[in-house]
């Protein structure tokens, strides 16, 4: 590799590979500057006071911990958040809990609103952060929790104890390449890696690009046991057992095209390294007319299914969009039209769009019967269709066989008249069942592109 | 089952099934007549006597056996078939063999032409009877035969000497159910039953119902070895070892479709006999405006290949359309197109008749990948396509996946320009080659009508 004169970057450029030139100029854009660093510490420590102070004047008796990258020095530049858990003791009763954990909460963040998780907590603003402060309760270990968020602090400890400066360097160099190719956050939209599991991959291999090289040759199922303690098996392709609980895998979230992602831009960055990959170039939104070019240009029948997005927040929305993209998709299939991509996009309304190879089928469709040999089979199908309005039944190498009257032809009036017959989401079952969205075909789709430029952009330039 | 009055049969009808009912009547349209029987007879005498002067003339050291049904009764009302065999010593040279046949044929034919078959042999005309007259070898039994034809005297003699009159009767039932139904005849447009099976079938179950009644039963591979001397297995859906060949199956071109036929036609004609069965009415053929209008009906595509038949025997003609037609059933399959039916018919031109879901396709065809993780696979994936035109690759679950230009959008196109790639008989692909060929597609297709009104009249009414 041939080594470059890059002006600024603080180290003598002509030592450096490509690689440590590209991953020393995404270090100087994602590593928190000292001002930044000095600012959120002296935040985090009044917030905390604040904390404690609330706990003395509400006589309870509980201890508080700082989480969550900013307390780990793995957050990238520009991160603004500070996590808080109060700990309380681990026979308090669950109510007494939640109503200590919103009281203490609303006194330290009183323009603060709550949020529910496996119990609910607040989320507030202090000094420009946003913060969120999650009661839990203090267990011996992190087997014996009674709720999910008991097992952060367990989490904490075991990172602060273990990454130097070094590897948190090297979290956020991670970070950033995972937020760069879309791979970031184990919310159920993204159903990436988690900043928990970053930073436990960058532990387990050493390094960013120690990590790159690994993933760059992972055979899914791939198993790492940091603390080689799992007892249980897993599906996921990727299990990475956690180091506080032998039964559970932080990568469960993970969905098989992400590992494929990781995968292939570790290769990419590792034999072409290029700053664009941490941080790519937003598409230019596509108009109504790119969208008619592009579907004119492929040849394809498009179909959108339209309605109002749900009231959900994104967790449930876009699980929810996914099991109805994939109904619809399965409902054509099985009426006879072939697939050939599929997307839900959502924003104030979503869509389940569907492009096929053709939007119209014939009026007959085939139906193979059985072998004529046999018998108790045979002819209940020949006696079955001798007397319908059907071309048929005949013979076709040993089996019987009709053509008949296919019950929808085209893909609209699919979508107008079936929907309801497959499986969707529990909220879009309900707006398909009170009629509540509508269908656009072909060019009629084009209106999308308003508000879904962007996302047209990268369904038709995919390349990662 | 219901007993029917039948006048003019001749048996008491009260007493018969309708079964016996429908077969009576069907007996006295294909028994020969007394008048038919002793003319034939006659016939056969003068004619065997006009071979054995002629051997005396030439001096010729051979006997002559009469074979075929007309030898052993089971012909059919109107059959006027007469084959003279005319045995010559084993260790006769080959060419004199040869030129001593034909010598006796065109003497004993004197309007007759050479035909050939293993070897040269006379066809023509006596007394207004169709003579086959064919020199063969005497061998001391079936397993030492030099060509095919030494074999039907044995055949001959094993029949004569087991068919009764009344299993010789119902041999003439089955053959005419047979025709009926198109499943008679083992030359390889048909490849449905010989003479010779059909009396095998008859004499090994016991009669035409008994027949039908196995049939109707059949799981193939049904294996039938009358003499119990079977020595080899095969691959057939029907297998009759030959009484007098324990290594041939009789049945060997029966195809799957003609023994699913005669199984469908069994258990009908058990079910609900009807003499039609027997003499099914010729469908009324189709015009132009009857096949444009069934291809409306059933809104799919319809592609033809046209082309000058080929000089050859229905023997040779036959498979080389079946195989052609496969051929390009199989290459407009690969191309992605979607092939609900296909046929292939004779007159002065022969046409390959494909009728598709679709004509037209996209401009894109998806094209899936390796997985990700198969890394040299996966990377050579990427790199031969990362600066080609083509959508992708991207990665859909753990695969690549490009969408590239489709190579032919239209069935027309893919006849007009890719033809020669497929797999076709050997005179049709010369054809093709030479570009001697048209296509018509959709609507051009009516003007098959003429002349293959009555094909394509089964072709959309198809019921068996």
């Amino acid at each position: 590799m041939q080594a470059t004169f890059f002006p600024g970057v603080g180290v003598n450029a002509a030592d450096m590979s490509d690689f440590e030139a590209v991953t020393s100029r995404v270090r100087e854009r994602v590593d928190p500057t000292t001002a930044e660093r000095e600012r959120l510490r002296d935040a985090a420590d009044r917030l905390v006071s604040r904390v404690e102070d609330a706990l003395a004047d509400l006589d309870v008796d509980a201890d508080v911990v700082r989480v969550g990258s900013t307390a780990r020095g793995t957050w990238v530049r520009g991160d603004r958040d500070i996590d808080v858990f109060v700990r309380f003791d681990a026979d308090l009763p669950r109510e007494d809990l939640e109503r200590l954990g919103l009281a203490v909460g609303n006194r330290v963040l009183p323009d603060g609103h709550e949020e529910y998780a496996e119990h609910p907590y607040v989320k507030g603003s202090f000094e420009g952060y946003d913060v969120d402060l999650v009661p839990c309760y203090r267990v011996a270990d992190a087997t014996k929790i009674q709720s999910a968020v008991d097992r952060t602090p367990f989490h904490n400890a075991y990172l602060v104890e273990r990454l130097t400066e070094d590897l948190a360097a090297d979290v956020r160099l991670f970070k950033q390449f995972l937020k760069g190719i879309g791979a970031y956050g184990s919310d159920l939209r993204t159903r990436g890696f988690s900043g928990y599991l970053t930073e436990l991959l960058v532990l387990e291999y050493g390094g960013f690009e120690e990590a790159l090289d690994a993933a760059a040759n992972w055979h899914p199922q791939v198993v790492l046991d940091p603390e080689d303690h799992g007892t249980r098996e897993f599906d996921d392709p990727l299990v990475v057992i956690d180091p506080t609980d032998p039964e559970r895998n932080v990568a469960a979230v993970v969905s098989p095209e992400q590992v494929a992602r990781v995968q292939h831009y570790a290769r990419r960055l590792l034999a072409d390294p290029r700053e664009d990959v941490f941080f790519p170039e937003e598409p230019e939104p596509l108009t109504p007319a790119d969208v008619e070019r592009h579907l004119a240009r492929r040849g394809t029948s498009a179909l959108a299914v339209r309605f109002e997005t749900p009231d959900l927040v994104e967790d449930q929305l876009y699980p929810q969009l996914r099991r109805s993209r994939e109904g619809l998709v399965r409902g054509l299939e099985d009426a006879g039209f072939d697939v050939l991509r599929s997307a839900a996009w959502a924003d104030d309304v979503s869509i389940l769009f569907v492009e096929l190879a053709s939007g119209t089928l014939p009026a007959i469709e085939r139906h193979d019967g059985p072998p004529v040999h046999v018998e108790e089979h045979a002819t209940g199908f020949y006696d079955a269709y001798a007397n319908e309005d059907v071309y048929g039944p005949f013979i076709d190498g040993d089996r019987y066989v009709v053509e008949r009257e296919r019950e929808t032809r085209t893909a609209v009036a699919f979508a107008d008249e079936r929907l309801p017959e497959v499986a969707l989401g529990a909220r879009v079952a309900s707006l398909v069942e009170d009629g509540e969205y509508d269908v656009l075909a072909d060019e009629e789709v084009a209106v999308l592109a308003e508000p879904f430029g962007a996302a047209f952009a990268r369904y038709f330039d995919p390349t990662p």
